[in-house]
């Protein structure tokens, strides 16, 4: 099989960075075209502000930057990696001229007729696009991936959802600063700090995981019932999100099931063979103190797509359960989540 | 009136040397003696590392160490900061020896008849201390401050339950390596990186929150009803534990009435004139963004004593309450705290 | 003495809040205008984002910002705060228009007939100004202040210039983020990070020094005639610039005298009895580990304005030399800086 | 080829650790036997704090730990990985016992007839083991590899020694907090601080890289003529030292001359093969801000072993250089440094 082509839109910010990286040994995917907004016309080994250790691919240093517009493109499909302001614009257009859009954008993961996808929770959500195509009479379609603190939080939930009716979730976030992009946070406010705010975060939290988690009925999802409550933090780390959980549920909880069902996950993802989807999309520590941000950020088999949870412990009663969830924000959160879902798409069919 | 003599034991640690700093112009109480265990017989300025920025006070650097023994000690109050285990002993030995023991170590913090105050919360809990010397016959007295993540919560708490009946409370701190001592925290431990444990700190902060904020009946404290759920992280930041806070209450919340009451809360320790107690224990923030740890730890009239709260926010429904609380762990959350209970003791009589 | 008028140009920017925190209290001058560009015309409350701890001063919270503009401004003299492609502009018109401009940009530093002064270690240098008036035609004038890194690195070499000739200096400075002001550098830059690349400080060391350095002859200022190499990192710090120093004299050295000279040093300024000059602007320590730039950068009479100098320890040869030098930047380095050139220019009676 | 079986002395420890980590898939070496003080007779898995992201591999955790004497190991040969003064002792009973020994312990590096070696530098130092044995009548030797700044520091020197006669240089280090090994800093100390000491290591600089680049004469090594001067500094981050280097040669300097020698640098350590020398020993980077320490320590074929220098410009004359060098302390700098070695020492049939 010769490998799809991909155009990256926005592959000069952060996330279109770690998207370009991700890809640059992809079994199934292959990047041709990259595109940016001012840096249209120029050396994409010029005009990036290459932000990761390894350094910019050697293949793609001499490709020359498109516009992000259809006609600018030759692709099979496209990455999203805009900023949300102008996704609004150019993800609609993309879509209609016939690409499949996979878009780690916020402008459109809410609107009724737009997947939002974690391979390993929701897969058949993909069925949304084509309710999707059939309202808007498109020949492409956008599919999204969630809100970087989201994913993480979603990947946790999921084995609990499947053995218990969760009623609230109250969430605590510890993020790191790389979920701001680039330049992102200044410095200065940042470096031995804690800011309690991050703008729009919280709503997403709040949103976004009730879709996720949802179940699909007549062409539309149904959003899960509970509720959740999110604080969400910026603390001095550069990679990884760390999430202190109070969860509540309908029913009385049992904390070997609880662990059992984490350790047990596997989500349909791994049976379709999704090669960034990794063995063990949770994993479960059993120390006290465990996980930690830098020391467990980029375990298990695909470095930074699973999460790892830990301290699982009761809540004030029986029913009610604490725990906490780590996840990569610029990996699974972000790039290595777009990708996955591209390859769920692949698999499915729709790319 | 000339100043009460004090004897710091443990004046080597983190907390002791806090405790001496800020008594270096303290107008009712002066250092007449430190003890420390290891280093008995050595000059103050050759046996302690100094942690703070002033250095070690010009008059101290002389002074030998004592042992932390009563009969090595001429003082009108002693000031523990002993380490917990450590205090368990020494502490009684003191208090047996007619000295009154001011103490910032956890042993002796929930028996029954040893006080916990928090001077602008729960002053009236001194009266503790005529119990605690009936039942043991002992000439002195223990009193003790809470934990540091302890004593800014519950001064975030004490203006809510002025107006509320609150029944469950959710907290999550982020809290400062400064509190773990020194050494402490190994820095490989913590650079870049969040752990979500801290020994011992969540039952500290479930039980004492409830004992502080208890009624005193009968020359007993009858704990507070509502029950507390934490969860403690380390963040890499020197000083200021930041906590973020759900809370419920058996009422309907009016979020008007919550700032009015952080804004209006003063304390009867602001009434005595206590020199360390601030114009406001509690300072509400109206950014989005704060408070923030750097920048607002040492906010107010007295750096370092007052609690700053922001983010008020509804909770899931009418009946909760979201909010951010932040202190300076180790001036109010520890030597600071000790110090304003000295002068709530000295004010009532007791010193 | 009634207190002299001040302006502040840039007052929204990191070292005119500076400037403005640091006059709050200020014996001989008051505040009475702040500028700044795009923010002319707002509430300086609403305006500003404070990064220090403090706040906004109350006072000045309802000030309306003013543009940029001599016909904007009532002062008796206006500190620059602004970037220095601004400041290029806008000084002279100052200047032209009779206002005494006291700049820490560094667009006129290098001129011939503009002062550059560090009061303790040049303060003759102020008779540069009747050269400047003469020359120009100005009713005011334009005095500057060096660099954050060039204050510190003269400071303490200043009293081995008292006992040597110096012939070489080697300096590698680890500088703190606020020296980039704000939003300045952002934070995935520097958070776990030292960055060997400052663009331009390697070329203002060199050439600042030997100017504030140099001897006045016939008017002008003749170069002090040593060389220094300068490499300058950035480390994840919030304060304080740290240099090690290598320096070699044409004469033998005697470490002995090195350290008496750090001692002694005390510098005119001290004499005028300038209020935010400090007791002693240089401070030996003696500890094989200090200065160290978290404990050490608010040491002395007036916090932030003393440099801290250490581990003086002989170089490859008895020519040769090896110390350590640490100051604040934010305070000596720039806003503070200005503060004591200004008092200066006041006791010379040139305000 | 069966591997041969190491035993890792001291394999609790931060080194200790690195080695077991980076053995774990290697082509000629099996781990086959774990000691420690302390911790003998627990299982790995159960003794060791570990440190690295990966977690203890599966095949050691179950590994009961030997202590370190001769008679407990069963092995080709051992890695040190001991504290010094440990290393003191059990080093030559190791190599009477007739164990050759791969040290990273400072203790015999500069015994005149223990060789200090970095393979891509001076592998021809080998050699000295024949004097060794011949002098001490052992079976077995020691070897070592030089201190974490120094492996950096002399590849960085070795394409310039190659091409000029160095007279002087002069260092300026920024080291990570990894290079004091566990718990090694207190986070206290570090957090938000530079330190401008770190004992001991300045002397280590200055002599070992003298043994590293003298010449094998006579069976001993003379050291090389030129002079260091070191000034060490620890900064907060994690892993990766860098150097601020300033050097003079008795030739004029060619800027071009030297870049093309970082370059073109291989090192006999390539030719042989050697499975944990990277294709590059030295990384030439030609921006302006480069290399920096998070971005770039985990460069090259093999992460973490090669050295990237940059801003490679000129001094104050035609005689003097000035550039940046940064290499992985815990990888090149200590766990790696002696894998190679033990490589070398087995391509040249000394194990």
């Amino acid at each position: 099989m010769s490998k799809k082509k991909v155009a990256v839109l926005g592959a000069t910010g952060a996330v279109g960075q770690r998207i370009v990286h991700m890809l640059r040994n992809h079994p199934w995917f292959g990047v041709a075209s990259l595109t940016a907004g001012r840096s249209a016309g120029k050396r994409y080994g010029d005009a990036v502000k290459w932000l990761l250790p390894d350094g910019v691919p050697e293949n793609l240093k001499d490709l020359v930057i498109n516009p992000s517009t259809p006609d600018a493109v030759d692709a099979d499909f496209v990455f999203s990696a805009l900023p949300s302001n102008v996704a609004q614009e150019i993800e609609p257009a993309f879509a209609e001229a016939g690409f499949p859009v996979v878009s780690n954008a916020s402008a459109y993961r809410m609107e009724p007729d737009v997947p939002l996808i974690v391979p390993e929770v929701n897969p058949d959500h993909v069925k949304l696009i084509d309710t999707q195509k059939a309202n808007r009479g498109w020949d492409g379609f956008i599919a999204t991936d969630p809100n970087c603190s989201t994913i993480n939080f979603v990947l946790a939930l999921k084995p609990l959802q499947d053995i218990m009716t969760i009623s609230r979730v109250f969430v605590t976030t510890m993020q790191a600063i790389s979920g701001a992009g680039y330049p992102g946070l200044p410095s200065l406010d940042i470096l031995g700090n804690v800011v309690p705010y991050i703008g729009g975060e919280e709503e997403k939290m709040q949103t976004e995981t009730c879709k996720v988690l949802g179940v699909l009925e007549g062409g539309l999802v149904k959003d899960a019932s509970f509720k959740v409550a999110a604080s969400c933090n910026r603390v001095p780390v550069v990679d990884g999100h760390l999430e202190a959980i109070y969860l509540e549920s309908s029913e009385k909880i049992n904390l070997d099931d609880v662990e059992a069902a984490f350790r047990g996950f596997k989500g349909k993802a791994h049976e379709l063979g999704l090669p960034t989807s990794p063995e063990k999309p949770v994993i479960l520590r059993e120390e006290e103190d465990r996980p930690q941000t830098r020391l467990d950020r980029l375990a298990g088999s695909v470095p930074g797509m699973s999460v790892s949870v830990g301290r699982v412990r009761r809540g004030l009663d029986e029913h009610s359960l604490r725990f906490v969830a780590l996840g990569h924000n610029t990996i699974r959160g972000a790039a290595g989540g777009a990708i996955t879902l591209a390859e769920l798409l692949a698999a499915e069919g729709y790319l």
